[in-house]
């Protein structure tokens, strides 16, 4: 049987991404966002919201630019630390001990320390409510040379990337793999 | 040492997004988009992107609503299959032996043995490219009585959702709980 929950954000993964901007003193910043994801393929580009109370919202506005960082799991204390404080107060890098690099494609930092970095570029900006979509074209995406496999490509298996479970408030690992895509659906197609 | 992959949706988890809509004769019919995500807390609203080419794009112009639909891991070729075929060609449902319900509350069809489902109205169209963005309010979540834990929220454990890897093309399972959101960073606050 079917429950009516209301009207709410309740969807159980959600992404964990550290976005990468610097504040106007040039002073590098990272908060952590669960509002967010791919929405076009051409151009490439990825989105966060924010809301306007956030340093990074007012740093994306100034600069026009952000980074993706993906943690892996090892990183999970420094990515929620990230989404607890604001970099009005506190200076994340160094409290984690996190390197920022400072991108050459666009204007602002990523953390060195984890596997997957998109740099984006701001193309669009939406205003929804609470929160503000910045939609961010990818100019390039950097990942670390351990975590690819052998076609160049990150693997997913050694990346080890959470998610975040927003209404029970957990970060998980993904787990085992249960089908390959576009292929697992044609068992279907041929009946 | 950090690589180059050049610019491009490199992710590695997605969610899987199964996304119904009336077709323009009534039919109700189903895709799978792996590009979609929360988007703002007040209006709670969810996004999906698609392609104009897509048969679920023009249901979308023409009724103004959508759900979205989380499945299990028991669905996955569902999902898939949902993601390989269109619309303009099969009726999906049928196919599949899946039951489209009529949501009272948007006019768009849900998927009854799919764990969750959020009935969305479209408030903002985003051209970005190949892509555009449909933001839609949540008006309601629906979930299975039987994925409810004793607060009333859904389980991540009870509900199975699944997660794609895109770069890899697998669908995944949600691995173990690493810790508490707004929480285990705070050891690092405390130091």
């Amino acid at each position: 049987m079917k429950k009516s929950l209301g009207a709410g954000t309740i969807l159980p993964t959600t992404p964990v991404f550290v976005v990468g901007t610097y504040n106007s003193d040039g002073k590098p910043n990272v908060m952590t966002a669960a509002w967010g994801g791919i929405c076009c393929s051409s151009p490439p580009c990825v989105y966060v919201s924010l809301r306007k109370a956030t340093k990074t919202f007012d740093n994306i506005v100034e600069r026009k630019a952000f980074t993706v960082n993906i943690p892996s799991e090892n990183y999970v204390k420094e990515a929620d630390y990230f989404g607890i404080v604001s970099g009005k107060n506190v200076d994340k890098f160094s409290a984690t001990g996190l390197t920022p690099v400072k991108s050459k494609l666009v204007d602002a930092p990523y953390v060195k320390e984890f596997p997957l970095n998109l740099e984006c570029k701001v193309i669009k900006i939406v205003e929804i409510g609470l929160h503000t979509e910045f939609i961010g074209e990818i100019m390039d995406v950097k990942a670390d040379s351990d975590v690819l496999n052998e076609k160049n490509h990150p693997d997913i298996e050694k990346m080890k990337p959470i998610i975040c479970n927003i209404v029970g408030m957990t970060y998980h690992k993904v787990g085992n793999s249960v089908g390959q895509t576009f292929s697992i659906g044609k068992e279907i197609q041929a009946t």
